[in-house]
């Protein structure tokens, strides 16, 4: 009620007192002035009936009402706008951690663990995060950020942000877990930032373990990969690729360079035909039409970009029409489509892969970015190692279906560290994240219930019925929903302003597909209604805004 | 015109038609609504007369006049903001470089050389611009990055931004210059960066060297200063500083860490009581109280910022008033000031210092930030040992009064590099450039001339008057009148929202001195104005009104 006071209050002076459209708006603001003039009576006879009206008084009518509708929603919405970042940015006192509650470990911070500490009650548990980046990132925006069309801060959020608004205290601990002891119930962490105190690694223990560390590059055991390529996955790698790329323009931009070395140096090459690898070759081809070809007219036409995957096709997760689509669209933006072509070699400025026709060829590049798919963290093979006889999923962790660990009691695995029958994306990590949250209010309701049951069979002299009542209560309790995953679809980017969409609109089994501009407008909307914040939000959108007005940033930094 | 008209017919739709302020625009506007309504009366017994009215009607009046003028205006800065955008985005056709024409190279891009190259006629030369950045960094604004206040693209501008918009084609070449040869005029250069070509190296011919390569920063010879310390004068020196500041704080917020390391990596030590020094300690000064405390509340209240000065003051280019303003200011936000102290050694976790009673003090640091002053380049060291004779200042190159090197014929050294009367400041630099390029039209005008007399002495049976006349032309071109340097002030931000200001407003040798939130406006409105270019000013405004709204991003990246 404060805040509708005060937006009413701050609409009120500049508001154009006559018409009618918000009763309740009009009516407490007509009482402010004093003898309505004249044209007060026009709008009354319009509402009433529409008797004969001159052309320019249904014009300003129109107008006074658009006017004071438009000031409604922009205030209402500002105020809100305000008040949602002013909570946001003043967190409160939280309660101390309770030594007689348990003790919850989140290993990570991506879209699983994220989701999971959104939406936990930390009312009977003390939760600690560790994990190497004291940020969560959006994943699905990185390709974006290397060529400049986001920034990359405007698509992380301090995990504090999350962690300071609980009601508990949350100890957030930038650190990289390094192994699980699953008897013991511990997890050792180690701080291998460049900074570092005296005490740099801690073993702590848990009750239970949220294990959501993620997973590494597949590099197919090639020692030339993390040598010479960049990664997608960490904000790190995309801030690489943009500098990567502007060296490669620049030296090709070199006086005197020479014409076969001009050509490597401005072939980009792209390992992969993922969402990841294909989204950014549409921003690569973004940047070359909307940039380079302003900025560098004299090496601009010389960029080249090829996309090498193994399979027969990009983007197998899409139909198959969006798959021809996404073909067509390429071939029109002369991004070089090598499907059916394994990479056999990385070296420092060629690769060597093996084509559709079983040739062997040399690929020269200037920047290669690699974009193949996740295998195990070393962490989690050693888990897995300490479990052999239950833990033999190549994928990953083996769960049940609570994400529970096979062979680990307290530990759950979620995201893409879990070899579930999901596929290993971000919309399932956090949906995973969010069930596990309940699952753990769920367990402490269990806990609660069998103390209560614990405390009456102690009691003498207790009705029999008071502890059917209590039995009743825990089983009830124990009870633990099974995890159902909802699918909301699959897009992707793929350059010039279209976008491709996979929606379930008719129901999830019945996907529809579409793509082109509009589904490029569907595809920003939904990712920054998606994104965790209001803060990411405004940011990413004023970033568009940004790149559409001044274009992209070609300063090699 | 057009634009008058576009900006006419786009404010139609929206405007109201009744009242009289701007006579232009509401005639033009009165005429496309058929019969007037009664209201269009009103105002114009207002302006004829101010006979009695009711009050709401005055208020109305005043509204619709207000209502009008706003949109006008809005309208207005909206289509020139979008249009100024638009052709700062769309570079057209150049002329290509002209093999008769003199070359003119540019030796760096920051404030001599980008203020050189902005007033710079390309008409009569080839330009060659030759920088280790291919960016202008706004260095007064680089303090602020160094905590996120402002992020560090919104302060840097493509050089080509500028050179695509020249008359005549400009080679810009991302290279590092390495050895100029003033008998042979010609310069040579290296690619530095970590993508190369096969061609890395290459020599070029001038006819005028603008030489503007700045200075290094100034170590006192001390090895522990580069491996140890973070410098403030390239934006990656801003971005290593914000990461470990955060480094710092994640590992004192580490689980068990020791009370006296949490102490010393909470110490933010800077080097240095110049204007960078003092900006940054204010910066930090900021992110605790706005930031830290909210984020970080189990440590933020162990940060301590401590700034060491040799001299007995900092900022002694200030006026005394405004010392002691600072070092009031200073206290109250407990950064502790150690003047006349003497850094004797930089080690990896502390520093050794002299203090103003000459007693040797060890001072632990989480991290240092070495803000010192400069030192001459190796490159400008080497050119010196050429012309040995003639260049012996200790500072830097030494010039006439037009800029160009004593012993080298042709080469112009401008900014921090020459050895002036002038401080090395941005300010100075920045008017040196222009003068250089006048200087230069200038040099193009008396060789036109010159040619005109050869020509016309070199022709039989001209009349004596006409090269008597040609004779005058060119003694007049080739008058070059000297610099003249005119002071726009000093100024620095102190922290809290205050700052401090020396201004000439009543004539260059009376500064006037202020000091508080009112001159941090001013400081805020001078730097944005100061940008050079209209993207620049944007982003910078953004970055504040982000910073305002959702505070700073405390994420380590």
């Amino acid at each position: 009620m404060a805040l509708r006071q005060a937006v009413r209050s701050v609409a009120r002076p500049l508001a154009f007192p006559s018409s009618s459209t918000s009763a309740l708006l009009s009516s407490s603001l007509r009482r402010s002035y004093a003898t309505p003039p004249v044209v007060e009576e026009v709008p009354k006879v319009v509402v009433a009936a529409p008797t004969p009206l001159s052309s320019s008084n249904k014009f300003r009518n129109f107008r006074q009402t658009f006017g004071r509708v438009t000031l409604g929603v922009f205030v209402t919405a500002g105020g809100g706008f305000l008040l949602a970042t002013y909570l946001a940015g003043s967190p409160g006192e939280q309660l101390p951690q309770d030594p007689t509650k348990k003790n919850v470990v989140v290993l990570g911070s991506g879209w699983g663990a994220t989701a999971f500490l959104k939406a936990l009650d930390t009312e009977e548990y003390n939760v600690t995060v560790i994990s190497p980046h004291n940020y969560f990132l959006y994943t699905p925006l990185l390709p974006s950020v290397t060529v400049g069309t986001l920034e990359g801060r405007s698509i992380i959020q301090p995990t504090r942000f999350i962690t300071r608004h609980k009601k508990r205290k949350v100890n957030v601990i930038e650190a990289e877990a390094k192994e699980v002891d699953p008897v013991n119930k511990t997890v050792k962490f180690v701080d291998t930032s460049d900074v570092v105190g005296v005490v740099t690694e801690k073993t702590i223990p848990y009750d239970y373990l949220v294990y959501a560390v993620g997973c590494e590059n597949q590099t197919f055991g090639m020692a030339g990969v993390p040598k010479y390529a960049c990664f997608l996955k960490e904000l790190a790698d995309a801030d690489k690729v943009r500098t990567k790329l502007m060296d490669c323009i620049e030296s090709a931009a070199f006086p005197g360079q020479t014409e076969s070395e001009i050509d490597r140096l401005m072939h980009m090459v792209v390992v992969g035909g993922g969402p990841t690898g294909v989204e950014y070759a549409g921003e690569l081809h973004d940047f070359l039409i909307e940039d380079l070809k302003k900025w560098y007219p004299e090496v601009a036409d010389r960029l080249r970009i090829t996309l090498v995957e193994a399979l027969p096709n990009v983007l197998p997760m899409f139909s198959k029409k969006l798959i021809e689509y996404t073909e067509s669209t390429f071939s029109d933006n002369k991004i070089n489509l090598m499907t059916k072509t394994m990479v056999k070699e990385v070296n420092e400025k060629h690769i060597v892969v093996q084509d559709a026709n079983k040739e062997i060829k040399e690929i020269p590049y200037g920047l290669l970015v690699w974009a193949t798919g996740n295998t195990t963290r070393n962490i989690t093979r050693n888990l897995m190692s300490k479990l052999a006889e239950v833990q033999t999923a190549r994928r990953g962790l083996s769960v049940d279906d609570n994400f529970e660990l096979l062979g680990g009691p307290g530990i759950f695995a979620i995201g893409d560290n879990a070899a579930t029958k999901y596929a290993p994306t971000a919309q399932v990590a956090a949906q995973q994240g969010t069930y596990l949250a309940k699952t753990l209010k769920q367990l402490s309701k269990r806990d609660i219930a069998k103390e209560e049951l614990d405390a009456l069979r102690l009691t003498q002299g207790v009705a029999p019925e008071a502890v059917e009542t209590a039995v009743k209560k825990l089983n009830k309790a124990s009870k633990i929903r099974p995890f159902h995953y909802s699918h909301q679809g699959s897009m992707a980017y793929i350059g010039s302003d279209k976008a491709i969409a996979d929606l379930p609109i008719f129901g999830s089994d019945n996907l529809t597909s579409v793509g082109g501009q509009a589904t490029y407008w569907f595809w920003r909307s939904a990712y920054v209604s998606n994104l965790y914040s209001l803060r990411n939000r405004t940011l990413v959108m004023a970033d568009w805004a940004k790149v559409k007005v001044f274009g992209r940033d070609v300063s090699r930094e």
